[in-house]
């Protein structure tokens, strides 16, 4: 069959097997170097449909060799529905051909690719020597931060706060199991006083300030990962305008990120520039950096490409139906009337 | 499983089964019926990625409770890598929760809803009591029209031609399998001279001029589905300039179809109109009517919806781990570390 398949238990085997870290670490070599290569990439805004519910998102790129896309949702009342907020799945094509011929599942490969970017771009952003970080927000992808930054910074010290304190007893006993520091917190500025990094994934959509500008110690790096989508963010415009920002893909980030609530010409600074040096990443010890990342398609693509890589090295691929073999390609017909038809 | 698959042999054996005529029949239907809401669908033009060789798109939808997608390509040189010009998978998703219900073979059922939207909009637009087609263009694509417009305008007579004299050849047969009478033609100017519908379905990328004005008998139909690419159009601007002219949506046939050609004000009519009555189709015997079809996302919407309804009527779905069941569906750390994973 031409179109080969990586299901959710397929991935999941794949990663237990690697090893989560050893994942995120490949993913991030992966994002990296095709960041590093931005100029190849047909870029442009995820397609999104907004509902009173939530989010629906396609989000496309190519390299001129390689066409994928991911289809993602984000639905902050999905637990009612015992279903993840955020479900994802995604395609590779080929260029020359339009052939689709891998398909992924996304959710759990969403998870570690967003920890890896978060991670990626806090080396280039924090001071030096960064030990704790605080968790606000201590859903699905909480772990997942926690071990990318543990991995990739040395991190090992976690200050946890959710709005469900359920979510932060789950997040801690996980990180206790992996030999990480953590310590409870009653409240946000709890959370936030003493670290040296802060990553704010909560899910409401809407207009919050999770975090402003008071609660916060110079120096600090933000990654703001919950702010999103239009009418969706997480920071109070105090701490952006003073602080450095970057960006993944300034159009896309514009609409859906932190600063939504700025003005145009606020200036950032997009993470591909930063990773090829071609600008700085923080540039003093006491400035607050902000990463505000919605996520971009680029880094789907590279995901899916480290799994396909990895299914293949260890045959998790299943074959999958999508595409009429054809004996004569020109000839739809015959093969529905005549051909290999039950 | 949450998210069941039609699979390409799967969709054939349904088709085969219930007849290719009743098939379309069907889908006119349900896209008539769609056509007719048309103020209720959260509508944009495709998201299209060109290359040298071809072009990908993706043809988003929603009507609120049901979003759509459809993944589809165009390459006229594929028939070298023994692939088809046209490939295409869809989804439908539930707008509430986001999650992926349906996926499904779209490069035969494409094929079909084609053919299905061109007979549905002639039926408005032709003369009374048409009986003779040209098809000019003797790809994938026109037994399918050839059996559309037999079975919803009586069309009994074929006038056949093609660069490519093997594909004419070919649909020659299938169309005399099928008791109707076909006319081997040896140019474009003599396949059109005499009938009352023409039918362009040519896959060259090119401003081409497969018809000119003094080809065309007064009072002709043309169903154009051939020209549907920035770039690729295979009517003379002089044949539209006289011409009352249809079209899908308005914004992306601006782009793609053969109106691409003209000022940005020519006056053009949405099929909708047409179909609720809220706008005439043909309004002189002698007028030159064309239908400049480029394809659009809501036809792909409705075919999904009558072949799930169908597959699931006759047990022809699979089940499709796409997304992680979670016991917990905030835990998804949890399920990759200590789950149901092998």
């Amino acid at each position: 069959m031409r179109t080969l398949f990586l299901s959710a238990q397929g991935a999941a085997t794949l990663i237990s097997r690697a090893g989560l870290a050893r994942c995120i670490r490949g993913m991030v070599n992966e994002i990296d170097h095709d960041f590093k290569r931005w100029e190849q990439f047909d870029k442009s805004a995820r397609l999104a449909s907004h509902s009173a519910q939530g989010v629906i998102e396609i989000m496309p790129i190519s390299d001129g060799q390689t066409y994928g896309f991911k289809y993602v949702n984000g639905h902050p009342n999905n637990h009612r529905h015992e279903l993840p907020t955020v479900m994802a799945f995604g395609v590779l094509a080929r260029v020359e051909t339009g052939l689709p011929e891998f398909v992924s599942e996304l959710t759990l490969v969403t998870a570690l690719r967003t920890a890896a970017t978060s991670a990626l771009a806090a080396q280039h952003m924090t001071n030096p020597a960064v030990r704790s970080m605080a968790l606000i927000g201590n859903g699905a992808q909480s772990e997942f931060q926690a071990v990318a930054f543990h991995e990739l910074l040395g991190i090992d010290t976690f200050y946890l706060y959710d709005t469900d304190f359920s979510a932060t007893e789950k997040l801690a006993i996980h990180l206790y199991e992996l030999g990480l520091k953590t310590i409870l917190c009653k409240s946000v500025p709890e959370a936030v006083r003493e670290v040296d990094v802060i990553t704010t994934a909560t899910a409401a959509k809407t207009h919050a300030s999770v975090l402003t500008k008071n609660m916060l110690r110079p120096g600090v790096h933000i990654n703001a990962i919950g702010g999103d989508c239009p009418g969706k963010t997480e920071l109070h415009p105090d701490i952006l305008r003073d602080a450095r920002v970057f960006v993944e893909y300034e159009p896309q980030t514009r609409i859906e990120g932190e600063i939504q609530q700025m003005p145009k010409d606020f200036p950032v600074t997009e993470l591909w520039e930063v990773l090829t040096g071609f600008a700085l990443g923080r540039t003093a010890p006491d400035q607050i950096t902000v990463f505000d990342s919605v996520g971009f398609a680029l880094e789907d693509f590279s995901v899916m490409r480290y799994m396909h890589r990895l299914a293949l090295a260890q045959g998790e691929l299943e074959s999958l139906s999508l595409i009429p073999e054809l004996p004569d390609p020109k000839n739809l017909y015959s093969w529905l009337k005549h051909g290999e038809v039950a």
